[in-house]
C-alpha cells in the first residue's frame, strides 16, 4: 500500500483522435485515488485501468475547457448508479461551478451522495487540500482562461519497523505503534534498545506536479523544485512556437526547460495537439534539454 | 451512394462497461448521416467507424437521460474545432434544451456554426423532419421521463436508367434526367421508346425504426408496421421482468413481440443492462418469438 503512482488516462488536447483521449490522470497513493482533469470518456479509461471508483474521493480540475471537464457528468452518474454514498470533492476554478450546477440539477435527482465544490484560486500558490497522506498545492498557470496546476506532496510517513529486532527481543506487538511513533524498548535483561536500533527511516516523501494547460512560464520551476515527476504540457513542437504562443500552450523544448530549471527527477510530456503525428520528435526535442523525459500515453503508469 | 445503413456506436445502458458504450447510432443514407442519441464518447466511436462529421446535419435524441446525451458537448466542440460552418440541427424532447443552453453558453464561445434546437412532442406520432431523401416520424414511447423513438422512412427514389438502352439508341446524356422523371424517347427512326422500356423501377423505399428506452408497449407495432429493421431495447431478460417494469424498460421477449406484431423484416436488440453478461440467452429468448433477430454490438453495421 506504500506506492505513489501516476496513471495517464488521457493525454491528447482539445480534439480527441484515434491516438489520444482528452486530459485525465489518476494518482494512486497509499490506497487512495485522486483524479486530475476529467475529459470525455474518463470513466471508461478509469475502468479499463482496473481502478476502483470507490477509492476516488477528490477530483482536481485545472480549468474549465471542455476537454478537461466533459467526462464529469458521466463519472458522477456512474458513481450514483454504483450506489456511492461517500462525499465527492471537486476542486476547480470557479468557472466550472455553473456547469456542475446544471448537471446536478438535470441529471442527479435522487443521488445518494453529496458533491462538494471547492473553488480554487488560480492566482495563488497555496495548500488547497491536505489529509494524513498528502498536501495538494495550487500552481498558477497562464492559459486563455483562469487555470492552475497542482502539486501533490506526500507527507513524511512513519519509520519502518525492523521485523527481525521485534522477533529477536520478543517485543510485544502492542508496542509497535509506540515504537513507530518514536519510542524505544527495554529488553527483559535490561538492555536498552533505542528507537533508531528498532527502525529504519521512513520512505522519503515523493512529489508530483501537474502543469497543463499553460504557456511557457520558466518561473514555474520555483514552485515545482526538485519534484520526483513533473507532468508538463507539450502541445506543440518548437517549430510551431508561434502557434503555442497564440493559443497559450507550450512546446516540448519549453516543457523540458521548466523541468531542467526545477531540477525535477523525471519529466512526462503530453497534451499533444491532434495535428502532431511525430511524437518521437517531440521527445527528442525535450531530451536535448532534459534527458529523463518520457512521452505520456494512455495506459502509462509511472511509479514514483 | 444508394445505401441505407445503420451503424451501432453504443448499445449499453446507463452504466458503461468494458463490453458496451452508452447509446448512439448513426444512419447513413444516400451520403448523409443522421445520429440517434449521443451517449458519452459518441464522437470517438464515430471517428473509429471512419464516418465523416461534415456529413452529419441532424441529431435525434430520444430522451434527456445522461447515457443518451452526455456525448453532445464533446461532439459539438469537436465540430467547431474542425471548422464547421454548416448548421447543426438537434431534435429532442424539450427537457434537453436547458443542458444544451448551458453547454453553448459556457463552452461554445465564438463557434462558427449555428445549433438549432427542434423540440419534439413525445406524445404524438408525426413527421418531425423531411428532406429529399427521408421523412422522420416521432414514435411516442413510455419511459420514466418524456421519451420518443424515431421512424426513418426513405422517400421513393427515381427509377434507374437502363444504361444499355441509352447506348443502343444513342440517347443524349442531357435527356437522362427527363427520362428519370417520367419521359420516354423517340429514336431517329421514329421508334417510340416508352419510359418503362428505358428504366427499371426505383429501389423500394426502406424503413428503420428506433425504439429506446421504453417499457413494453405492444401498440408500438402499429407505428412501425413492416419496417425493414426495428431496433428495440432489450435491457433485461424475461427473468428480470419485474425489474424491467420497475425501471420502464423491456425484456428481450417483449422486444421480439413488438417485432412479430409489426411484421418487421429484422429485429436488432440492444441497450443491454450492465448486469447482463449472457447476451446469447437474450438472443435465444427473442428468437423464440421472432427468428430474424440480431444482437447489437459496437461497430455493427446493418445494411437495409
Amino acid at each position: 500500500m506504500d506506492f505513489f503512482s501516476v496513471h495517464i488516462l488521457g493525454c491528447g488536447s482539445a480534439r480527441p483522435t484515434g491516438r489520444h483521449k482528452p486530459a485525465c490522470q489518476v494518482i494512486s497513493l497509499r490506497g487512495k485515488l485522486f483524479m486530475i482533469d476529467c475529459g470525455e470518456a474518463a470513466q471508461m479509461a478509469f475502468n479499463r485501468q482496473g481502478l476502483n471508483l470507490s477509492r476516488l474521493g477528490h477530483i482536481f480540475i485545472s480549468h474549465n475547457h471542455g476537454d478537461h471537464v466533459f467526462g464529469l457528468p458521466g463519472l458522477i452518474s456512474t458513481m450514483a448508479l454504483l450506489g456511492r454514498t461517500a462525499e465527492l470533492h471537486i476542486h476547480a476554478p470557479k468557472e466550472l461551478r455553473a456547469y456542475l450546477d446544471v448537471v446536478e440539477r438535470l441529471y442527479c435527482e435522487g443521488i445518494d451522495y453529496k458533491i462538494t465544490f471547492h473553488e480554487v484560486d488560480t492566482k495563488s500558490h497555496q495548500i488547497i487540500f491536505e489529509d494524513r497522506s498528502i498536501k495538494v498545492w495550487s500552481i498558477p498557470l497562464s492559459h486563455r482562461i483562469p487555470t492552475c496546476g497542482y502539486l501533490f506532496c506526500e507527507n513524511t510517513g512513519l519509520p519502518h519497523i525492523k521485523r527481525e529486532m521485534i522477533d529477536a527481543y520478543n517485543i510485544p506487538v502492542s508496542q509497535i505503534n509506540n515504537i513507530k511513533a518514536g519510542a524505544g524498548w527495554t529488553a527483559e535483561d535490561g538492555q536498552v534498545l533505542t528507537h533508531e536500533m528498532l527502525t529504519t527511516p521512513p520512505t522519503p516523501p515523493r512529489q508530483f506536479a501537474y502543469c497543463s494547460d499553460t504557456i511557457f512560464r520558466p518561473e514555474l520551476s520555483e514552485m515545482v523544485k526538485g519534484v520526483d515527476l513533473l507532468f508538463h504540457e507539450a502541445t506543440y513542437p518548437e517549430s510551431l512556437l508561434y502557434r503555442a504562443k497564440q493559443t497559450y500552450h507550450s512546446t516540448a523544448r519549453e516543457a523540458a526547460e521548466v523541468a531542467k530549471k526545477a531540477q525535477a527527477k523525471k519529466l512526462c510530456i503530453g497534451h499533444f495537439s491532434a495535428r502532431i503525428y511525430d511524437e518521437e520528435s517531440l521527445l527528442k526535442e525535450a531530451k536535448d534539454v532534459f534527458q529523463n523525459t518520457v512521452l505520456a500515453n494512455e495506459g502509462l503508469r509511472i511509479d514514483l
